[in-house]
């Protein structure tokens, strides 16, 4: 116990860190009034066929600054004061079908499900906060005011794509499956097969995607770069081996879909593995994220590194390291209990 | 038309304010998945029932800040850097039962209702705008930061008040009642009367409430000032004759509900304006607000005064204003109907 103690102590500032864990554990249990759906329930309007006043505008530029990020606040439009976004990509690289495509990370019915608990911050975030998350990672640029149109667009779209669905609902098909990783170490150069097979006829031999236009003219790019300066930064969830399999496996290359997919598990897995061993832009400060250290994903691989060196946190094999992860929270848990324990006798005693 | 056109034309921009008139006509039109709802089947889990967790935590102190408001960002709380309200009102004082109660502004199932379209702003506000609505008027203060933890905890409670409510759902019981005023003008000396007999014992034969403690204490109040330098200012909704009554008569004196009034409709007009022929502190630039000006409400009693003098738009009667806005907005519709006409054919013609 001693020897936890003194590890994790720092990550453990209170009981506090316990009941925020269990919380979490329970995180799926539905609400009395927060039923479950399935992704396909969710059908909202076409926004065409909203009406042309206020929202019906704001909704659609929502849509519009999805699928044309760059060309409003990309780094390359005009108004140097709009340029939020540090790379060309639209926030449609990654969530497909205008964030409707399941587990693409789609957005149907999200804004049911915000304000909520991230690990990442340890914190309650709002829908606001998650959008500039991706701003400022998957986007490698800087957070958009709040009181923004473009922040206003994306939470009016955000929660046009969730009309219908109950505040608290649980919804099946967000982020991404939930499929195991392969227990082994991932091979980025059987992935560079994979990579050339599959997918360079697309994003390029080498990884910088097929621009539109020109460089400077702001219009983005048929296929995004999966690499380089004009790609995610390290701190984005994509960054992440176990994430980027999942996302892989379920959504490339392009037509494929959870019921269909066109990858084996093994070559997501390697294939993701040489897309992140590339180099990217670097996210400053990585080591304040999930700062309550127990509930750090197991594929975060910067540090501190906490259960296993850094290469295993970046290339797996991840299950063992689920599995210490596991029980490491076993024994706070079980540290907590003893402190209370403790505290409460001295209490007694006093 | 000519008449209308000339000194209506600065308030209407473009066909874009008759799009707008159209989608807010018909606002009340049920979204294929956003059904009715009667506040009652919304029933929140109570706050002290929430898991001790980040959400739980925020979610209680939001609740807190909604009945204390005063003890947490008033005018007297020790760090002047966190007054952000100019009077030591509670969120409670007018949003009765930490904002539970029907027709008393209550905020059950608010969340599912923004982003919306708000008149006073002619634009999409969101929940954060609409909270800092109120900071800025009926707790005549300053806005809250977007990201602070106190608009978090707003939202986080207003969430939580809506948990299981359908985004877009239309609600009975939001608001006040719809109670059609007296086609008279209020008479505030008969209000008078209605004062020192029913309201007084409370709030006070100067209007001034019941403190708990001390000036400077940041106890707030028992019972809150009507009127005078710590209460809500003139741009509060609360300043306006017609919502005044609705709210006084459905919800005045204590115990009163919308299924039990205590007050006759005339009784609750006459004091309410009695209220409103006090001092109060002053909201500067109210002459921006509802830029659109044809949604103007009849009761907005500040420039511009569109179709009566200041004391008609003050103390009533309102039915015949009510009749000469729809007359106007009829107007309006039918000059932009010929306006679009004219313009379609004069670029057929080029």
């Amino acid at each position: 116990m001693k020897a936890i103690r003194t590890s994790f102590h720092r990550w453990l500032p209170s009981a506090v860190a316990l009941a925020v864990w269990g919380a979490v554990a329970h995180a799926q249990t539905p609400a009395t009034q927060a039923p479950k759906l399935k992704l396909e329930q969710i059908q909202p309007t076409p926004v065409e066929q909203l009406p042309d006043d206020h929202l019906g505008r704001l909704i659609r530029y929502g849509k519009e600054l999805t699928e044309r990020t760059f060309a409003y606040i990309g780094p390359e439009v005009k108004d140097p004061a709009m340029r939020y976004a540090g790379n060309n990509l639209a926030c449609a690289s990654c969530h497909q079908a205008a964030a409707t495509k399941e587990y693409a990370m789609p957005w149907l019915g999200v804004a049911a499900t915000f304000p909520q608990y991230r690990a990442r911050e340890d914190d309650i975030s709002t829908l606001q906060d998650r959008i500039n998350g991706c701003m400022e990672r998957s986007m490698n640029g800087k957070p958009l005011p709040w009181d923004s149109r473009e922040m206003r667009a994306f939470v009016a779209y955000i929660t046009h794509l969730s009309k219908g669905v109950p505040i608290g609902a649980e919804i099946e098909g967000l982020g991404t499956v939930t499929t195991r990783m392969p227990n082994r170490r991932a091979n980025p150069e059987a992935g560079a097969k994979v990579y050339a097979a599959k997918c360079a006829s697309c994003h390029g031999e080498d990884g910088q995607g097929r621009r539109v236009g020109q460089p400077g003219d702001a219009q983005g790019y048929l296929f995004p770069p999966l690499w380089g300066p004009d790609s995610f930064n390290t701190g984005a969830g994509m960054n992440r081996l176990a994430m980027a399999t999942r996302f892989v496996y379920a959504n490339m290359p392009l037509g494929a879909s959870h019921g269909n997919v066109q990858l084996t598990l093994d070559e997501a897995y390697d294939v993701a593995a040489y897309m992140l061993s590339q180099p990217r832009p670097e996210k400053a400060g990585l080591e304040k994220d999930f700062p309550a250290r127990w509930n750090k994903p197991v594929d975060a691989a910067f540090p501190p590194y906490l259960l296993a060196n850094p290469d295993q946190h970046k290339y797996g094999p991840f299950p063992p390291l689920v599995q210490k992860q596991q029980q490491m929270k076993a024994q706070l848990m079980e540290y907590a209990r003893r402190e209370q324990a403790a505290s409460g006798a001295a209490a007694a005693g006093r």
